[in-house]
């Protein structure tokens, strides 16, 4: 892979980036809030360029929207010596990288995530793509930006939800990579985290694991953790009033408890391991309220999991506070009792 | 790359393939002529399955026609362990390919190339995509299929008219890379042929082309001759009524006439090898009847030529019979004047 990761001052690593290549045109894809909070940010550190903007949310994380993209690019007249610049959080990350991905078989792109959930995630390992009836990221390819610019700057532009959300991955790669890191976090509140550290620390995590299995055929399977439920209680969520949906981070806490869960009922980690994660994740989350009657609609959605074979639902599972284990084959039942357990 | 391609009856060469993998399901992918006169060749070769097929025709090589592949893959909840079976011409090859290698970020997928067309050309190389707002392969991604199973007798179920176009892709692989294999195909009446002998030939070209340079950096554009004022031609007579218009390789024919008079022009090839070339493809495919009117259009259209950088049109041109070039920048007027010398 060898994906480039510059985490600095967002005008200094740009105008370096770009004075490096010779692209023809430079195209700039954003959403209505990033368009008008961090845009402004890199845009004299652009050649003269276009942009477009499309509407902000998850919820546009549509083909519909990519063919909106792909419309302005072909207005545009981009040639295959085009580069496209993302500036967003994972949404336009993934879908605008999908978008360049795809555009005439593959055109130059780079990545300015600008939420901590996209700095610390989304941004490395190239998975790019769009949701498909509801089922997230199903149309999508692998491709690596040509390089990522991170700069702490835009947290500021982000309400705390959207920081806290972001939080969940780092607390994951903790949790999944480095039981002493993990510790660390652990005994300071979320208001009191170092972010820089804490981005540099994260990017490292996972470009360690996606380096050795780009395609995620085996390792890479362990940033899942959390994520199977989680992803589960992310959709089941999004068909609800607006008020009650559930960022990532958020859905992927709830999923993190879960998973620990059965990890302990596995006899992989250990009762205090257990409630360490699950005190330190509802003091900084809260508890999401899910009903009885809910279980089995979240049990049923796991089955879309990328990771799955067949029939059997796989999950990645702790081995304790800092190691991982993939593949690991739950049952429905065996489900159902996690969902109950946070439920408490 | 180490594309795997098998000429071979396909019953043979698909349980062979089948047999030597685990896929947790097999979906087919067809049109409604292959499903009809194809498929019911390998029906029976192929473990349990189901299949959807498409409305036949280059007009449907749409992303909407995508997304109704994409729906009955989901509806079957395939997942990262299934393969996809591509039955059809050059249309599902690229289309079905790029549904497979979008799906859940890409599962594995095999073609089957009835025609003489796909055969030579479209099922080696790994370009897959679908137009889009009338530009031929707009969206699309490089990907390998697992195998590529060629079997003459589905050319049996082929209008000859079918066979005359893919036979203009042989021609140019001759006319760019074997100079003998020239001689000897120019000497032959298109019907006396020796089609296995041709398919064969023409693939191993093409692949050692590819091999060299699978993403189009450089060499593999020499695989373009005829194509950049072919496919404007192509498309321009997209919009026509369906009597007038063009298969795939009639356009081509009309493009290798032209292009060769632009490899004269700058003085790459004689008189003699332009004469030879102009009465073979005129004796073989006739001559279309372009109006002076149209030819602004036409030129216009290929402005969005995937080879291109910036404004330049970058043309691949023969450097005699049987060698070409790539990048030759070629003006609007110089392209106007080919177009009028195949006008005659």
């Amino acid at each position: 892979m060898n994906q480039s990761v510059v985490i600095a001052p967002i005008q200094e690593s740009l105008v370096s980036f770009i004075s490096s290549a010779n692209y023809s045109k430079v195209f700039v894809i954003a959403d209505n809030n990033t368009k008008k909070h961090c845009y402004p940010l890199i845009k004299a550190a652009l050649p003269p360029h276009k942009i477009v903007s499309v509407a902000s949310g998850e919820k546009f994380k549509l083909l519909s929207t990519c063919e909106t993209i792909w419309d302005a690019m072909t207005r545009e007249e981009l040639d295959r010596h085009a580069l496209v610049v993302n500036i967003g959080g994972g949404v336009i990350g993934d879908m605008g990288g999908f978008c360049a991905a795809v555009y005439k078989r593959g055109i130059d792109f780079i990545q300015i995530p600008t939420t901590l959930l996209s700095q610390v995630d989304a941004s490395v390992g190239g998975k790019l793509g769009v949701d498909f009836q509801g089922l997230k990221n199903h149309l999508g390819v692998f491709n690596i930006p040509k390089t990522v610019l991170i700069d702490p700057v835009f947290l500021n532009t982000l309400p705390v939800r959207e920081i806290r959300s972001g939080f969940a991955e780092i607390v994951k790669h903790c949790l999944i990579a480095d039981g002493a890191k993990w510790k660390e976090i652990s005994t300071i509140d979320f208001e009191d985290q170092n972010w820089m550290d804490l981005i540099s620390h994260s990017v490292k995590i996972k470009q360690g694991v996606v380096d050795q299995d780009p395609t995620e055929k085996g390792l890479r399977k362990i940033l899942n953790f959390g994520h199977t439920l989680g992803h589960a209680v992310e959709t089941h969520f999004l068909a609800k009033a607006p008020a009650q949906r559930l960022f990532h981070g958020e859905a992927i806490a709830v999923g993190m408890i879960m998973e620990s869960y059965l990890s302990f009922k596995r006899g992989m980690i250990d009762t205090e391991t257990l409630s360490n994660i699950e005190e330190f994740i509802f003091a900084t989350y809260g508890k999401v309220k899910i009903m009885p009657e809910e279980v089995d609609a979240i049990v049923s959605l796991t089955r879309q999991d990328k990771k799955n074979r067949g029939s059997e639902i796989r999950f990645s599972l702790l081995t304790g506070a800092g190691s991982c284990a993939y593949d690991i084959v739950v049952s429905l039942s065996e489900m159902r009792k996690a969902i109950a357990y946070y439920m408490g």
